[in-house]
């Protein structure tokens, strides 16, 4: 019997790296566990009708002015931005709010991943919240993989690594690991030993937020499986599968 | 009594995120374990004048002509540059064959990293060959350290980040940490458990190695301490110190 090569599945760090990767015929996953994507897996999975990423603060007041039932969202420093309606975290998404509405949402390094990937065979959106929901679609696709850490102005950051890994960990049956990337994250993944905020208490990102007293937050965006969507990108909007 | 702050410690995953780091005021020590940051350690260790690394395999052979007593080295896939003599082997290297002489060497990584840190207060070499007597050096001077990973063709590498998760792990104590590239890096390295070729058994830099039958070589490039020598750049000469 013949034995189908199985696709590969690669980890970029940072955006910076982006431009080594070759995205297409791709699926390519943008983890911003800090909380972009977080965000927009709890958005949509509370009913959300769809998010639309945004680079600037502007664009998220004018599409949000054109999009009826709309919300404008976005933080900076832990604080909802001037001119904007609601902040970053995806408990201020429950269904009785967001159910049926449009969330037009602009974030410092997700939605700018989001709009740097060109060609890719599709986009979709992980985070721990839709864990084994995303890691199902990425099996039952078949397609090479790219695991895009959104990090923190290009810098690496320790838990969109720590969420690749436990992508990989998850699916490493069924796909080709040939990328040191993927293996480092699937390293640190199984250091964590599952315990994911004592691995990430003295990370960068997990210090600047908790200083905005963030802990609950923070708690919530490595809950694995609360959220059980695949948000994927279509057109200029982020839906559910 | 004052508590003096201790100097910050970071490091660099790629050459393309080097941009992302201030090195004025900063030590920064290059790291391309396999294997030119290892073949310059054992080369000044057993007596080499200096190390003159070059770009181009053209410039090599141009400045090998041109200092006498100088040995011109390069490879590409495992096999010496023709045109030049010898290739980028630590074990190549032995006290009686280089001791005196020049040795002008041109690499993919190491080299190309070398030559892009502009402003640096000083740059050293790093390999597991010098782990502590470049530790040793870094807490003397008591200044910011970059640890500056060559990779692989801007692509994260397992051994180069191994080996500065083991100088963060030597130095942790003298210095502050704020970086998730750092917080990482040790982390692999406590998960190696000190083993570094079960660790990086798998990894694509080994296997390349592997396929072209250097074991032996990877074996020396891991071995910690056997040449307790400190290299730094002086003009365009590194030189043991």
């Amino acid at each position: 019997m013949e034995q189908k090569n199985k696709p590969v599945i690669e980890v970029c760090l940072s955006p910076a790296l982006l431009h080594l990767y070759n995205v297409a015929d791709t699926v390519v996953v943008i983890i911003d566990i800090f909380r972009a994507t977080s965000t927009i897996t709890a958005a949509l999975h509370n009913g959300a009708k769809c998010v639309i990423p945004v680079a600037s603060v502007e664009e998220c007041i004018r599409v949000g002015a054109s999009v009826s039932g709309s919300i404008t969202a976005g933080e900076r420093d832990g604080k909802v931005i001037e001119g904007l309606q609601f902040g970053n975290s995806p408990s201020e998404y429950p269904s009785e709010f967001i159910s049926g509405k449009t969330l037009v949402l602009t974030t410092t390094n997700g939605t700018r991943l989001l709009h740097m990937v060109t060609g890719a065979e599709e986009i979709v959106i992980g985070s721990f919240l839709n864990l084994h929901a995303l890691c199902s679609y990425l099996v039952l696709r078949g397609k090479k993989v790219l695991l895009a850490c959104a990090s923190w102005k290009d810098k690496f950051n320790l838990e969109d690594t720590l969420f690749a890994g436990a992508v990989v960990d998850v699916v490493q049956n069924d796909f080709e690991i040939n990328c040191d990337s993927a293996r480092a994250a699937l390293y640190l993944h199984t250091q964590s030993n599952g315990d994911y905020i004592s691995f990430l208490r003295n990370s960068s990102h997990y210090l600047r937020l908790s200083a905005y007293g963030l802990h609950d937050e923070l708690a919530y965006c490595v809950t694995t499986d609360l959220h059980p969507v695949l948000p994927v990108l279509r057109g200029k909007e982020i839906v559910s599968l």
